[in-house]
């Protein structure tokens, strides 16, 4: 099996007799899920994505990201959470943290749009400045704040730079099929569209074109990422619990949680899979976190992080579970050389492989957090590649929404993110929003 | 004041019973603190050092710093930990996490020896290959383990390509000012060396040599970032607990902590203030988290992340607090431009600078928190400056001496971050391990 789900650092944690008693609870969110009877089954068109996406729709997009890729210097991408993340992180996982800095042949690509910060957006404005840039601005709607302010102004940027007819060839919008704003305005100005599909939310949407389009431009095989997430599908509709790894994990996680264990720190060894945490992140804490319930999701890259909070894990409040993501091969591996003086001792590394300490150094963490009285979920994946990549993302996506249902929530809304926009838009002096900003402004002056 | 503390968004949480109950506790840690009797008062040399640092020592690393800036393309620094975080935070806040994208005069700089991954040093190999490049090695022993790899591989090929002799001028070493391999190293090649201060902890050392150089490289003002820190040391001297913020913030997030709030989010609403979340995660992870206790230190960027752990916040479990940090300037502004056809509605903002609107943000979503159950500690300061930021940076490293104290651990060991460590020498086969090893093995294979 591609991915190997080793449970043996949760045993004293876990009982057989609570893995039997939540097996039915699984089952009974697994016949949810695949008969559409649950809450928020209007949002489950990731399930059988990989198998049924629109292949006319996928050639296009190859055919954009390479006339992108054959054009253009830069592209930037306007979109926040969901529409942000999942791009980012399987961008720097597959290529690197340093992917715009390394040379390549394919655009750099810089996200923008997904914050308020003047700071940064103008870095944005200066990266793409004399240069030869593209935009897609990636947006359901259309009229979300922080991509429609950073979207304002690159737009106006990229039409001085080039004229309004050329920039309308630069401009790539993936939003709705058919409604919204930025619809309307691609159509009148003939920008290319891509659509988000209606059954699918933005944490769910990166190997829709909200993810495919900048990923594809980067240079990664969009083809083998579907693939692996096809594979994964497949592998994950078994019905035997004991089988099931994704079943597994969504009844490990909620069997610690409900024992006390309310924060999870996703774990990499990797440092190009900092992204994939976020990402992570987002998917289960917006999954999850309602209702006065959910596991806290954080991360942690290791061993650099061992150097800052490993100190917490080890001895610190034992509230935490880890789940060690592990990669077996390095994208390149290197050997350690042999120093005649033995300056720093290393010596005794000498002819291995940075790869083969890298293991040790999970193994040894990972038994050293569990008698620390922290559990380790451990998920061990071959390469570094797009397929185990599309096959690690579905993989979190349908655990994610078994371990919802298990924790007895809707996975598929996100009711509370309207209320800091509802605050925001009411100080901002937005029309409708009369009454609540006096109410704000007279909290503000108390 | 320079830094604002505004209690306002804690009321409903914290009685003024509680604060009036702190106040001896404090008043027990600041003379604990300032007598030098507590725990760990060997490693107190951060407390004055702002005002009694090294002034010849100073100067050697501006003047190192000038060389570095005139000679080299890539200044690489190798460093774990202490060694690592707060360099990279300072010049990322100050400059931009883009800096070594972005048109500049000075060297980009390159942060390596803080993993264990083959693919991210073949990352920086390939950044540094052809490229005119120096290298700042960091290490108190110079035998740990991350940064001992990363410097035998990248000081093999500064030699391959400069030299020898040449190669003796590029490499500059930040360690113990008389002991250790790293040291006596550095004496017999001739290579300069900085001065990692006996009684400075890792986490405590970003304005001794071990932060500035690199700072300094990158160009950033280390006379206001010291200058910073020098005031705030004064203006936090104060024994007025009703004005001393900084004792204030040690004694509030105590008083939540006690109160089952174990998770702090630290929030900043800059994306450059992202590495300066995880210097502080250090900080305060590895001084308080110890003996089963201690906050469990997270953070966050809004309002980017309110678009993923955002529906946590607002209606998940609620066991966390957040602490905001906000500037009230952006290092440059961007006014919002008018749309005559108004596509995506945002007119109500025409006119207005991105600084505003992120205020608001800021606002609504302090007061969506707090009214969703989580209480929000807001540090308000000026510019996002080196001024600004030494001030900062000393208002947590004594907030976390004196929370430490008042949580009843070591604010200053870090006892836990070995055991990983020989877990992993005795999976390596290191010498003297031997019995460790049988026994990990034989646990490995069950």
């Amino acid at each position: 099996m591609l991915l190997e789900l080793d449970e043996k650092y949760t045993k004293s944690f876990i009982s057989k007799e609570s893995i039997a008693a939540i097996e039915p609870e699984v089952m009974a969110a697994q016949e949810m899920l695949h008969s559409g009877t649950g809450a928020g089954n209007k949002f489950l068109g990731w399930l059988d994505l990989p198998e049924n996406y629109d292949r006319a729709e996928f050639m296009a997009i190859k055919e954009a990201a390479a006339e992108i890729t054959k054009t253009v210097q830069v592209l930037v991408v306007i979109g926040i959470g969901g529409s942000y993340l999942g791009a980012r992180a399987v961008i720097e996982f597959i290529k690197s943290q340093a992917n715009n800095e390394l040379n390549k042949d394919t655009p750099s690509i810089y996200f923008t749009g997904n914050s308020i910060s003047a700071s940064s957006l103008a870095d944005i404005i200066k990266l793409c400045d004399c240069k030869d840039f593209a935009i897609n601005i990636i947006s359901k709607s259309g009229t979300t704040t922080e991509p429609a302010i950073a979207f304002r102004v690159l737009l106006e940027m990229l039409i001085n730079q080039f004229g309004k007819e050329e920039a309308a060839k630069r401009v790539f919008v993936t939003t709705d099929k058919s409604r919204g704003t930025l619809k309307e305005l691609a159509d009148k100005e003939g920008y290319r569209t891509f659509v988000v599909p209606e059954n699918i939310g933005g944490r769910y949407s990166v190997l829709t074109a909200v993810g495919l389009l900048p990923i594809a431009v980067a240079g990664v095989d969009i083809d083998a990422l579907m693939q692996g997430a096809a594979d994964a599908r497949l592998e994950y509709m078994n019905p035997d619990f004991a089988k099931n790894a994704c079943y597994r994990y969504a009844a490990l996680r909620n069997i610690l949680y409900r024992s006390g264990k309310k924060v999870e720190m996703l774990v990499s060894y990797e440092p190009d899979f900092t992204m994939m945490c976020e990402w992570f992140k987002q998917l289960f804490g917006e999954s999850e976190g309602k209702d006065g319930k959910g596991i806290f999701p954080s991360s942690a890259v290791f061993s650099t992080d061992l150097h800052s909070i490993g100190q917490y894990i080890q001895q610190g409040e034992r509230i935490m579970f880890e789940t060690s993501v592990f990669f077996e091969d390095a994208k390149e591996d290197i050997i350690i050389g042999f120093d005649p003086k033995n300056v720093d001792g290393l010596n005794f590394l000498a002819g291995q492989t940075l790869s083969n300490v890298n293991r040790k150094a999970f193994q040894g963490t990972t038994i050293a957090h569990y008698d620390g009285g922290v559990p380790t979920i451990i998920l061990k994946m071959k390469k570094m590649d797009e397929y185990n990549l599309g096959w690690l993302i579905y993989f979190f996506e349908k655990s994610c929404a078994i371990s919802g249902y298990l924790l007895g929530v809707n996975p598929f809304d996100q009711p509370g993110v309207e209320t800091y926009k509802r605050n925001m838009f009411a100080l901002l002096g937005k029309q409708g929003y009369e009454e609540l900003r006096s109410e704000l402004e007279a909290r503000l002056q108390k």
